[in-house]
């Protein structure tokens, strides 16, 4: 297993009542774990927190994503180094925090059980993952993207997505300005790490914070995704399948706007319709 | 939050420049936690083993598919009974195995850990994966599906995808026999939960083994998948959509065949294609 994100190989091409031998590439997938290391130096913990299969490749914005999105960390200052653990295994990666970051055991712990459980032990889903953001409130919010705008922007990711064209088989996710401009482009076998390695890469180029721009999702909109666009600020999320109902109740209580079925001259607006003009056809951020 | 499988909501929909509000229904998406009850009487155990957002519905069939899948349970005789915990929470399911059944810790943990990460650690996943599955191995293998009857599988699920209807926003899949006749659909907003609640059910109904039936997925193709079907004993996997590289790997080297992008009168086969009888239009099980 190396890092590479396609996989070549011969398959039999059956089309009616023919087939044919044929040179094909596959979308790799492979585990990656992230082990942390953080604590005062005299008294130094290290940790594997999360094992995931993933595509790889932009597996240190995959690891920095994640910490941020499950709120470990609050921005990229706080992490003192990112490598894989030795040069033969590109599966692990290890994360290094600052000394001064005060982070113990337990919240680590109920980070994750947070985010990814919750809501069957009497807190609702989304109240937990509420208690977990550290994000400043958004300041006065005039953000309009115009429809007209929006329906380009499906075929703008495409074009960005690498391992789609050879594979057909990834989930991709964008980041676009109000001017429809593609400012990044992530892919992976799972959208949970797509969009981790958007967030990571984010929190790295300085885009922070990301309410000035619209997130792309290339499939459905899950309670997982919504919630690490919350997590990073993201305003407008627009999904080219179906949103999930959790997914929608998320985004109506964080005043997120939810597109989805984005296809062609055509979408649905599931809450916050305000942040987009439609027979207007401008796109502004006043 | 109650287990309905459906959300009715108002959107908005757009359609180039006109925008009217409609009636939509959503997939619903809800935290199941599945609980553990086992050891002998004077000493039981009860352990919250795993969380995962699901669609409700099928909730016993996903928890004893996922333990089974998982290599925690061999066969449902070893379930003493399945329920909610209690009459107001249907979000957390409790499984009680047989006292006789003996079941450590550590081994539970161990599953857990070689089935979701492995690789990363030294030993391959699909090494790790083969050592929990714990099938007799597969009588002599005639098992054969013609091309043209598996042209016509995708339509016949669709057919009994009744929340898809609906929402547009779901997995599902599909058990097949080698005459084409669907015996099990389940669908979900998790791939792997669609999956895990179908051999739940086979289990549950008593088709185990698998290794006479065709299994369809409406997506892709990912290592999770694979490795459920092989605990299975799942001997075709055609997927809709793309396979990765390392669900290829998984397949051939569990003598499973790997049937991806299986749209209109195509498909590819990835390995197992003697399997398939392409001219013939013949199936048959010898």
């Amino acid at each position: 297993m190396s890092g590479v994100s396609v996989t070549p190989l011969t398959i039999v091409k059956v089309d009616e009542n023919t087939s044919i031998y044929a040179e094909d590439f596959l979308a790799a997938e492979e585990p990656l774990e992230i082990r942390l290391g953080y604590g005062p130096a005299q008294n130094r913990v290290q940790k594997s927190i999360s094992v995931t299969m993933r595509t790889p490749g932009n597996d240190f914005e995959l690891a920095i994503g994640f910490l941020f999105t499950e709120g470990i960390i609050e921005n990229s200052g706080q992490v003192a180094s990112v490598k894989h653990c030795n040069g033969l295994n590109e599966n692990v990666v290890r994360v290094a925090l600052i000394d001064s970051l005060e982070l113990d055991m337990s919240k680590l712990e109920r980070n994750f059980y947070t985010t990814s459980s919750c809501g069957v032990c009497g807190k609702s889903s989304i109240d937990a993952v509420k208690t977990v953001c550290r994000l400043p409130k958004a300041s006065a919010d005039h953000l309009r993207f115009s429809a007209e705008m929006i329906y380009k922007l499906p075929e703008l990711l495409r074009q960005k997505q690498k391992i789609f064209d050879h594979t057909g088989g990834l989930h991709g996710c964008g980041l676009f300005d109000a001017n429809g401009s593609l400012l990044l482009a992530r892919e992976d076998v799972g959208r949970h790490n797509a969009l981790d390695k958007l967030i990571g890469a984010a929190l790295q180029q300085g885009l922070f914070p990301l309410d000035k721009y619209l997130l792309l999702l290339s499939g459905r909109a899950s309670f997982e995704l919504i919630q690490k666009a919350y997590m990073a600020g993201i305003k407008i999320v627009a999904a080219v399948g179906a949103p999930s109902g959790l997914a929608v109740q998320m985004a109506a209580d964080s005043d997120i706007t939810l597109i989805g079925f984005l296809r062609g001259q055509r979408f649905n607006i599931y809450c916050g319709e305000q942040r987009i003009s439609i027979k207007s056809y401008q796109s502004e951020v006043i």
